[in-house]
């Protein structure tokens, strides 16, 4: 980027990517240009960042418009990615509502900073191959793909091996007994990380590596037998790339989101930020690491085994966890029924091979009405 | 280096270092040939690589000649290190002896893999000058210094903080009274590393540390207030460097000395080798991490404060230590004398603040006299 302003679009601002994203540009106000925002229902922080950021173009819920009293002209997610005068798009809208300006932007060549998850999980041999036809980047934001894309730089042939590491969640060492008896409230105090609600409980039950894990095949086109998990409590290692002679590199740093944003926003270069905490090297004491715990959290080893059986598994994946994850939230569903909804939605899916985006929306809508279906059948916690 | 064939220089072939070279370039024997090989005492090692790897150039000490019978050409390590058709030389012998040639293969513009430290230790401002007036490139063999270039490729801004790790040596928690009583046959079983019987003495006195600092500080130019040291037992990690943003990276492998040689020889490339051991992430389960103690390994403290000083501090540090390192190993020192020696002779020292290399030889040999002079009063083991 030199030293030329960038202009940004950030979808999904009022979240806690979003959020963050914005602390960044607030750091480096010489460097970027707020051009376009988009939020949800939480119209009134959204009200605050535009008379801050002075957005051209905003999108937000309907029915919360007479809340925003501004001139910025609307434009719905998907424009706003691919406006000519935005340079980087930054996705930090949650969910499948990712993928369609994820696409968007992708089609319009522009660099993604990417920190949804979902669009590459449901989409990611379609985004892939838009990429490549239209030179778009896809700059990942999530701290284990940034740490393995920061391991990767100046390296001049393919890595072995990927360790993605993991935290654990709060209920690491829980029994299943213990397992069984977790509240929203509980799963929602994550020991490291200052995350949204679904990837907190997707922390929780370890899917969210899962997930992790079909990002990185996809964002660095790595075949899934060379990409492992390791739970590493301290969040402080945030993944490790090891190379042909046995050789590998980690990325460290504090847990803090702020930092691969900075990094992607600012890649190559790497700019001082007061604002961001480092790492204190007198406390550190022990990095610990254990293998994953397959039988109490199954929802990494289902989104793996999606992931490694491709098609329209991840779409079915994703989806029924979204569902389940909002049925936990609700108290509708136990901690430990989630992986066992997205099992039972997973085994009655009727396979797409190479399925068209209409055909994984057509799955989505399918696998959440199922996990609705299947839900009623549980007992609430 | 593409595919064409490295022609190398080794120097000090039959020590540690100069075996594991052999043991890469036996590896990869398409890629590399050997073109001279030199050697102190231990001619029947020597003899054995002269058959296999068929050398046009040797050197050996002098009145061993008897016990080689070769075609190959003698020549001194300095002509070897500048010959025309000499790729990289690899600077394995030990001690100050490294220096001439290093130079005289920095002078022709060689490629140098550095084994050897007291060269830069002693030198490093000369050497450095050399190098970049002459296009000469240092590539590093050791451990930590491998792994902060192999952490600093593809970075684009200086970073801003090497943290060199120190495995603690075999007696990294006795108490002053135990470490009085250390014996060499102890002093010489290194918990993690197969090295060289100095480097090892070093390694349990923390003096190769603080070394490594001052070879840090000239290889990548970086001031001492922005090299720190942490004991991590394990020798997994080698190094961590710490970039502008708070984010940093480490370089991780099983302490085998082949990883650095290797990747010194073949870089920018990293090559598959089945002979090197791997990481088995499994079974990592804990890195520890602690600040040394520089009360109870004093000679860290005495090798920064040299490097510090700068002039011709180091050259007496590292004399100085050569014969406390010496005299312990033969039974004539004990093991806490050697900080003690070494704390002596550079109190005694008349600093010049840019020696000449005439300067530095002399200083070198003032310090060994010197050293050799204060040891008569000391308490033999």
């Amino acid at each position: 980027m030199g030293n030329a302003v960038k202009r940004l679009a950030v979808l999904g601002s009022t979240g806690s990517i979003g959020r963050q994203t914005l602390e960044i540009v607030r750091a480096f106000s010489q460097r970027f240009r707020i051009l376009a925002l988009t939020a949800g229902e939480n119209t009134g922080l959204l009200a605050q960042q535009i008379s801050e950021f002075r957005p051209r173009f905003v999108h937000y819920q309907a029915g919360k418009a007479d809340t925003i009293n501004v001139d910025c002209q609307l434009l719905s997610p998907e424009e706003m990615a691919a406006h000519p005068e935005v340079d980087t798009v930054v996705v930090a809208t949650p969910g499948s509502s990712g993928l369609a300006p994820m696409l968007a932007a992708i089609k319009a060549g522009k660099d993604v900073a990417l920190a949804n998850k979902e669009s590459l999980i449901i989409a990611g041999q379609i985004i892939l191959r838009e990429a490549k036809q239209n030179g778009a980047k896809i700059l990942p934001i999530d701290s284990e793909h940034s740490a393995i894309w920061q391991c990767l730089e100046g390296e001049t042939k393919p890595p072995s091996q990927f360790i993605l590491t993991a935290s654990g969640g709060p209920f690491l060492h829980y029994s299943p007994a213990q397992l069984e008896a977790v509240t929203a409230e509980q799963a929602l105090k994550h020991p490291s990380w200052r995350m949204g609600e679904k990837v907190t409980i997707d922390s929780a039950t370890l899917m969210n590596k899962g997930l992790e894990v079909i990002e990185a095949h996809w964002l660095f086109d790595m075949p899934y037998d060379k990409i492992r998990v390791l739970v590493h409590p301290q969040s402080i290692v945030h993944s490790i790339v090891e190379f042909a002679d046995g050789g590998a590199k980690a990325q460290l740093s504090c847990p803090d989101m702020r930092l691969p944003i900075q990094y992607a926003l600012t890649y190559p270069e790497r700019l001082p930020n007061p604002e961001l905490p480092r790492l204190d090297w007198n406390l550190i004491g022990h990095l610990d690491f254990e293998e994953p715990d397959l039988n109490r959290f199954p929802c990494l080893k289902l989104a793996i085994e999606a992931g490694r059986k491709g098609g329209s598994y991840p779409a079915v994946l994703s989806a029924a966890d979204e569902v389940a994850v909002s049925l936990f939230l609700s108290g509708h569903i136990k901690f430990t029924a989630i992986s066992r909804l997205v099992e039972q939605v997973l085994e009655q899916h009727q396979a797409i091979t190479q399925p068209t985006l209409e055909e994984i929306m057509a799955t989505d809508e399918w696998a959440r009405e199922k996990a609705q279906e299947f839900a009623r059948g549980y007992n609430p916690c």
